[in-house]
């Protein structure tokens, strides 16, 4: 068998809640678990060191964009992704079909492949699932991912046909894979079409993978949509195999997604809110670009233990976004990633305690979320 | 007297070159020493612990700067500089002068202080001695620097005007001053002349200040003047006061400064460089967006001991740099500003050994600098 080198551990279960350990080449991996997103083997703007210390385990780096810059060859002539951006975690790669379908006018799907055109220089190119596979084998992450097709949510006869098309694409990927190092999830699609979502939650599990994500969601369908279609998977898929809802993200959907089975959880949201002056904390974000933290000594968070919150405070990470200092960004990238670490840990140690309802509750309703200046940041983007 | 809580002990001797240990309220500096620049409160893109890590001791900070943003008032407020960008080791300001002089367009002199323009808003400002000694009162920095005017090197009566402005507001800047915690250093003047920079040191030498810098060098005169300037006050300045050679420099320039008796440096050289992807070695520089370097296994500098090449190749630094990543910045800072680290600590090695002069000229011919990409980059700006 493909995947001896990976098992998963339900330790306890409280509803629907999972807290579970994951055994990859690279560590085990406590779930839940939240990564930081790597697109270009590097989680902006901090370092491998800095991740350590914040207590980061999984990342999450982009096929599409390492097999265009600097090369996946290259990569794996450096000695892999582990070594090249020296981080000695598990590391996850996506299937590059994300972003590859989020080019629009830049591709052309058929039902082997998709070609398309470089973002970065307008050159031609084509993934296949062979290709990615390959690709994915070349960067060499502990878990990668089927090559899937993500297609509009609200598009029945799309969702219909882009799921056939992931279901027979996750095959050729299973065919395609040499390396016995690396798990192979498949992605179940369906968009917001509770049969299609069971369908494909069905065949998948029929393929026997050492983990299944959860795709084509938090792309522009209602949190009410989301959460039907977690619960929908949530009873077909194998309970002794993790779960990865692809792509998300806020503080409430890590907490929505967690008491609904979901076991691992990536996004840009915490890097990304950091470079726009947007702090993430258990009661909401704050904008530090306001000039009412123009003269406040207080850190970010009272309650935080991240590098961050310890030493400086809002004025000074006010100064630091106005005087335009690439230190703001390192550091409130360190503390929202930090945030979000302490949210899954937390969420953990409930689950564990069976008290996962009281805790997930109590947290959305102290979490007032301020989406008013940074809801555009939210959105995933290719 | 107001300089109590400042002792510099001479350590050793070796030819002019000197070791000593300088005391200040947040710690000893072991001297030569070489100041990282941080102009708005912070070095570019590394934080306060990485800066320590690197065996960082004394930094500078920008007055004109932190005067116009966020303001001396509001660091004062906060607990002062150090607290403000939590450094704990000791600090350096500037007087504001070089920045304020820098302006050209914007600025008018007389012989009471400057009216300036602010770069940022363009809105109106006066610096005079007791208002720059205000400022760094509000600061709060260990070593502050009497107000001072930096003619250009080769005018002759410009620099005799501004050399005898200096002296005179060199002393207001003494009456002025209130704070006991806080060692105003004095500023050599006097341009590319002999006679005016002998002047002028025995000028400052009879105020009996805690310390002396030379200023007005690296502004865009030689080699050889610098040279002989820093030689002639070399033989005027009290031996048990430090020596402080403003905005310098290179590798080869803290060699041939530390030749000639100077015990402090500070520049955004290696910040600077680092931001344009041009890394520092002891034989010379390294353009890593070279595509020379595109699979190249090797850290920057096989012998260093900095987190970078420790850890990172320089095929992983070229993908940051080309993929504009701002880790790339903050790798290259950590590994520059190390390596003028490493070269003070082994000037100091080797004076404490008595083998300066070997290994400076071991250390030059060593060297082989490579300007031609970067040599815009070396000139001091505002």
């Amino acid at each position: 068998m493909n995947t001896s080198l990976f098992t998963f551990d339900l330790i306890a279960k409280d509803g629907q809640a999972r807290a579970g350990v994951f055994n990859t080449p690279h560590g085990d991996l406590l779930t839940p678990v939240f990564a930081p997103v790597g697109t270009q083997a590097t989680v902006k703007a901090v370092t491998p060191a800095q991740l350590e210390e914040l207590g980061a385990t999984l990342i999450l780096a982009n096929t599409y964009h390492l097999y265009l810059r600097p090369g996946a060859d290259v990569i794996a002539e450096l000695g892999g992704l582990h070594h090249f951006m020296q981080w000695q975690h598990p590391i996850l790669t996506d299937s590059g079909g994300f972003q590859v379908f989020s080019l629009e006018q830049m591709r052309k799907i058929d039902e082997d492949g998709v070609t398309f055109k470089s973002h970065i220089d307008g050159s031609i190119h084509r993934f296949t699932p062979e290709k990615s596979i390959e690709v994915q084998q070349n960067l060499g992450a502990d878990i990668i991912m089927a090559f899937d097709e993500c297609a509009p949510p609200y598009d029945r006869a799309y969702s219909e046909r882009a799921m056939q098309r992931t279901h027979q694409w996750a095959e050729r990927c299973l065919r395609a894979k040499t390396r016995r190092d690396q798990a192979l999830f498949g992605i179940v699609q369906g968009g917001v079409f509770p049969d299609l979502r069971q369908q494909s939650a069905d065949y998948l599990t029929s393929l026997d993978l050492p983990g299944y994500a959860i795709g084509g969601l938090s792309v522009g369908e209602t949190k009410v949509e989301m959460h039907a279609m977690l619960e929908i998977v949530h009873g077909i898929l194998p309970e002794d195999k993790p779960r990865y809802l692809m792509g998300v993200g806020t503080p409430e959907d890590l907490i929505n997604g967690i008491r609904r089975g979901v076991d691992i959880f990536d996004c840009v949201l915490p890097t990304r809110l950091a470079r726009h002056s947007a702090a993430m904390t258990f009661s909401g974000r704050l904008n530090l670009l306001n000039a009412a933290y123009a003269r406040d000594a207080q850190p970010i968070d009272q309650n935080c233990q991240c590098y961050t919150c310890r030493h400086f405070s809002r004025a000074y990470l006010r100064h630091l976004i106005v005087a335009k200092e690439m230190l703001a960004a390192t550091l409130i990238s360190i503390h929202n990633i930090f945030t979000l670490q302490e949210l899954v840990r937390q969420a953990r140690r409930a689950i564990l305690e069976q008290r996962f309802a009281a805790f997930a509750s109590d947290f959305l309703q102290q979490y007032q979320q301020n989406k008013t200046t940074t809801s555009s940041l939210t959105e995933r983007k290719p």
